[in-house]
């Protein structure tokens, strides 16, 4: 495709191309409507068609049973920190949170601001979030415990979810969501804003169980209630279209072009393993996570010193190679290779990474 | 333009054919990024020129001085019933509220589940809210006095805004925003969701004064917050970056294609005009809002019976006209004429009546 570059950014992030240029064709006319999908009525038969196809490709890929609610709601993850605890505490009972890292902070925060009771039950702060905590000693009265699946600006990752003892989970997996299989039924409810793995940005995906929803206090106001986007399927009022449409898309792309969830993880698998295997290899490039708790889809970096990891992500840029600089707030490298990222990008990085240490090294 | 039809849905709605054009021809590599505009970081220079730009172009177009902030918010109006009296009620005092239809209703709703002190100062709802209230006594102490500007269900509209004794206002402008000029300074706030007069689905535009600002309490939840909008150029998190790029296209063509908001004003005049003249010409079309309330934006108007009202917008649609049909909670029909609504699709529209007519009145 001319002109256009290997998208490593954390999101706004990479979409596949064959999604945007679905997009770009039918954008005078979408579905032979003679309107574009930014014109048609989220009341309409075009839009129902867009968004019951986007929820149940999502219960398909997630292999969600019954009791889960697919629900499309605004404001990013950073909403859902504030709507969890005003929605699952408010008839008493406390909370677990784990803290690994920037997010959870907040997700933590927003809870304490509502005086909302809750126990940090983990942390890796004492060591600058490089790892995700093990045998975490929940509290089996708890309504929920927390936590934050892929942590973007650290590159760390839940391998495998903790053994909660039966408490529900709850997860923020904006950076990680239909990257692998996982299985759900361990979640009274899971959310994700799109902008990563399968969309751009403007929609937070959230999947709810039943009775996560029949904890919902009818004294909160309507758009803060999940109850209020599961009784209307997300259209309480007008949704944000575009961004649901392109979700659709991109979960069209992962079930009939990459093959479903599984071939999805193997492809992901591949890319994380190729980009680690080149800075582990290398005396130059320094992965920044412990090796148990590494990402598979940020993949935090360090070179020799600072005004390198400049000139290299400088260089990178003319090479077409962009989005590879370190969260502000750490500083370093960082590849997000997220979903829609192909092989061939992880491999150009790599080459590069290698010619690179040739020339400075 | 083959295949497109006239759109005179109430939103999602239609939008200038200039703007879609120019997304859709740089949908794959946006001002030579070589990434699509949904694949771009906001913390890029390409993100940061939409969103300031669109910012600036809000200020010219409405004569906003240095008082005024732009900030660019997710979960539509909707949002912003429960926000505004979570936002400048908190230190006590009350405000008043003016009903004038379905979001009024809404808005007052919002206010009262959050147990604030609010006072319906005056309301249209004797006369199933087909006008706007005259004269009303706002409360000298009140915080704020909240109005709908325009009531895209019912087709009414604020030809001037009241006199509330220097009682800042806040609107809703959903349906109405950029429409026409108006002296900004009366007002504490006003809000509109963008997919009516200035974009599309999944943005809302707040506009705010500085002591409105200086009233958000610290104790609330930090997306729910005006300031932190305020303080980070709406970029806290992850703004809808597509529907930014979007409503500053069309602000664009307010500006340059149209030139400024007295054109736009006049055009709409132009518009309405036009079809009230042949609805009141026509003993078989019949207005429903009171003559001297009538909406610019949305033309309500009844057939002799609902059975010629299904015909009407049945054949419409064959003759490319859509979205004509009311709203499901009152019926009838409903021509929404928003900024992108051309005057050739009112002159379209009015020769089809005019045939509708004669053959079955």
């Amino acid at each position: 495709m001319k002109n256009r570059i290997y998208n490593f950014n954390p999101g706004p992030a990479a979409l596949p191309i064959s999604v945007l240029e679905e997009i770009q064709a039918s954008f005078l006319d979408f579905q032979g409507s003679g309107m574009s999908i930014t014109e048609v009525s989220h009341r309409s038969k075009w839009f129902d068609a867009v968004i019951n196809d986007a929820v149940e490709r999502i219960k398909r890929l997630l292999a969600l049973d019954e009791r889960y609610h697919v629900l499309f709601l605004q404001g990013g993850a950073s909403l859902q920190f504030c709507m969890v605890p005003m929605n699952f505490l408010s008839h008493g009972g406390s909370a677990d949170y784990v803290n690994t890292g920037t997010w959870s902070t907040k997700a933590i925060k927003e809870a304490e601001i509502q005086g909302k009771p809750i126990r940090v039950v983990a942390s890796s702060e004492d060591k600058n979030f490089s790892y995700i905590p093990r045998d975490i000693a929940f509290n089996p009265d708890a309504v929920y415990a927390h936590i934050t699946s892929n942590n973007t600006i650290k590159g760390t990752q839940w391998a495998e979810f903790p053994d909660t003892g039966g408490v529900p989970l709850i997860a923020d997996m904006s950076s990680d969501i239909l990257s692998r299989s996982f299985d759900a039924n361990k979640f009274g409810m899971f959310y994700a804003g799109a902008q990563k793995n399968m969309g751009p940005a403007g929609v937070c995906v959230v999947i709810i169980r039943d009775d996560f929803l029949d904890m919902v206090p009818e004294s909160i106001p309507t758009m803060l209630k999940y109850s209020t986007f599961a009784a209307k399927n997300s259209m309480f009022n007008t949704p944000p279209c575009f961004a649901i449409y392109t979700v659709q898309l991109v979960l069209k792309w992962i079930e009939e072009t990459i093959g479903g969830l599984e071939k999805m993880a193997e492809t992901n698998r591949e890319k994380a393993t190729l980009l680690y295997k080149t800075i582990d290899e290398s005396d130059f490039f320094r992965g920044t996570a412990a090796l148990d708790s590494r990402s598979m889809m940020n993949v935090t970096f360090r070179l020799p010193d600072e005004e390198l990891e400049k000139t290299f992500v400088a260089e990178a840029l003319e090479n077409r190679l962009g989005g590879l600089k370190g969260h502000r707030s750490v500083g370093g490298c960082r590849a997000s290779i997220y979903n829609p990222t192909p092989l061939s990008a992880v491999q150009a990085l790599c080459d590069f990474m290698k010619a690179f240490e040739q020339r400075k090294g």
